[in-house]
């Protein structure tokens, strides 16, 4: 089952020639997830070929313009191509107002409620749930309020090898209880583990966002052990200075929070237009981190198992 | 000296994949100005490569999103880059609920003003001026109130035939006279023509730019010989009811404003974003009007003398 993340933006403030604003999107299932909407979003959604109809959430970090100036243009388009459905999305207080303008100013023709689910948690919280997904948001460290996020897939339930079924003349009680990770005790004593009975279909895999953000020392422990990680690197070690002051991160510092994290996979983004050459970058968070990859716009990543 | 025009966007409400929203630049005399500004004007000003900063002023036919939704970003970069001087908005009166959202929301640490020049005026009326330009601006007929600008070069002063002044012994004061088109008479009663004497340097050009609109009885008068037209052609002559009901205008109708205002050139843009190919759009105008051409995003187009 699909789980791969696209940027279609990997520019932070300044977008440049060949970088755009910060927007990405997240394929769970053949369900997308838009992962903040910086100016072009919706051009850059056409061009990956990915339907304005089948984004029924969006998740916005922090109202910097660079995150959010995308979403005037889309959540028109939308009502141009005939949306109806009710579009969700969690993002910070403030972003409040800017929803508000859009739906005044230019949504007289909107045909579906845009519902603002506010993000205010002072500690990690589950924001978003199926049946076999779930999203968890957390704050960052930024100059204003922002959030970043945890994507994976719930815990599945197990799978019984269809051998044992007949072997062991297996009732559909036992079954159920074996696929919940129970053991069942039989009448004459005989206990069947359901760790030998049953398998998981499948690794439940796991993806966190953070941008913007500055490290902080909880950041570890809210995206531990996820399958991979997509955090920003504005800038190199040389600019720490910098980052500091700005509530950013340098390449370095993101990889060090992978490690820390026990992550699989980094995934960097989120440039200062001052770096025309990115491998750079990409090297000094691969000397702490050799699992380390530039993001690159349109170009799809796999979630690892 | 350099007049031209450069589309930076061709589609209508709708972008597509190679269409982005309205934007236009203007250089007149390497002076920019920006005519419209949908979502993703500063990335392709930076493609073409045009500075922000020679931006001063920029002209805004109506707050429909695909002519305005740009605004956000390239205000937002103006400061980011360092910008100090005030940059001037031509527009309708409701542009500014929106200049004020930008100020307000985003704008804390703009080190420049938005100075927002109202356009209400119910004839054509001249809203900038230098030595040299002028633009006028005058009421289009679209859905919601909508403004058309032409932009000029003043008739020069006329230059003398040097070998006249020799020849004839001419005065600075009768030099004066000629270039300033009066015919000077001597004492003993000699007429000296300015138009024998002098010449002009150049024959000053104009362009107009019309969109969105339908077709209206006064539009011919208001952009009446002008070198260069852009004239909003966003669907065919088949749907000539659809662009009716929504205030545009057909690729026919806008080359039959072009023979009826007696311009040199048209230009084709704001296109829907239902034609894949163009083709057909520039093949019914030429059949009305054969100067007519198809705006290209990127691609300068010199304003004919």
């Amino acid at each position: 089952m699909k789980f791969s993340f696209t940027p279609l933006g990997i520019a932070s403030a300044l977008p440049t020639v060949n970088r755009n604003p910060g927007a990405h999107v997240l394929n769970i299932h053949e369900r997308l997830f838009l992962i903040d909407c910086g100016e072009g979003c919706q051009l850059q959604l056409r061009r990956r070929n990915f339907s304005f109809l089948k984004i029924q959430n969006i998740f916005i970090s922090h109202i910097h313009g660079d995150h959010i100036f995308g979403l005037f243009g889309l959540l028109s388009s939308m009502s141009l191509i005939g949306r109806t459905e009710d579009i969700y999305i969690y993002g910070p207080a403030q972003l409040k107002k800017v929803l508000d303008f859009i739906v005044e100013t230019f949504g007289d023709q909107f045909k579906f409620k845009i519902v603002h689910n506010v993000l205010s948690m002072k500690s990690p919280q589950i924001i978003f749930e199926t049946k076999s997904i779930e999203v968890l948001a957390f704050r960052l460290n930024h100059r204003i309020e922002c959030f970043g996020f945890v994507f994976r897939e719930k815990m599945p339930k197990r799978n019984i090898y269809k051998e044992k079924v007949d072997e062991l003349s297996l009732t559909l009680k036992e079954i159920a209880s074996l696929k919940n990770s129970s053991d069942v005790v039989r009448e004459e004593g005989e206990v069947l583990s359901y760790e030998k009975l049953t398998y998981l279909p499948y690794n439940p895999r796991s993806f966190a966002y953070c941008s913007d953000t500055a490290p902080f020392n909880e950041l570890p422990e809210y995206i531990k052990g996820v399958s991979m990680l997509y955090h920003e690197a504005t800038f190199m070690e040389d600019m720490e200075k910098m980052a500091k002051e700005t509530f950013h991160s340098t390449a370095s510092q993101a990889a060090e929070i992978a490690i820390k994290a026990g992550v699989k996979r980094l995934i960097l983004g989120h440039f200062s237009s001052r770096y025309n050459n990115l491998s750079p970058l990409l090297k000094e968070a691969k000397a702490v981190f050799p699992e380390s990859y530039l993001a690159e716009e349109g170009t799809e990543i796999e979630v690892p198992f």
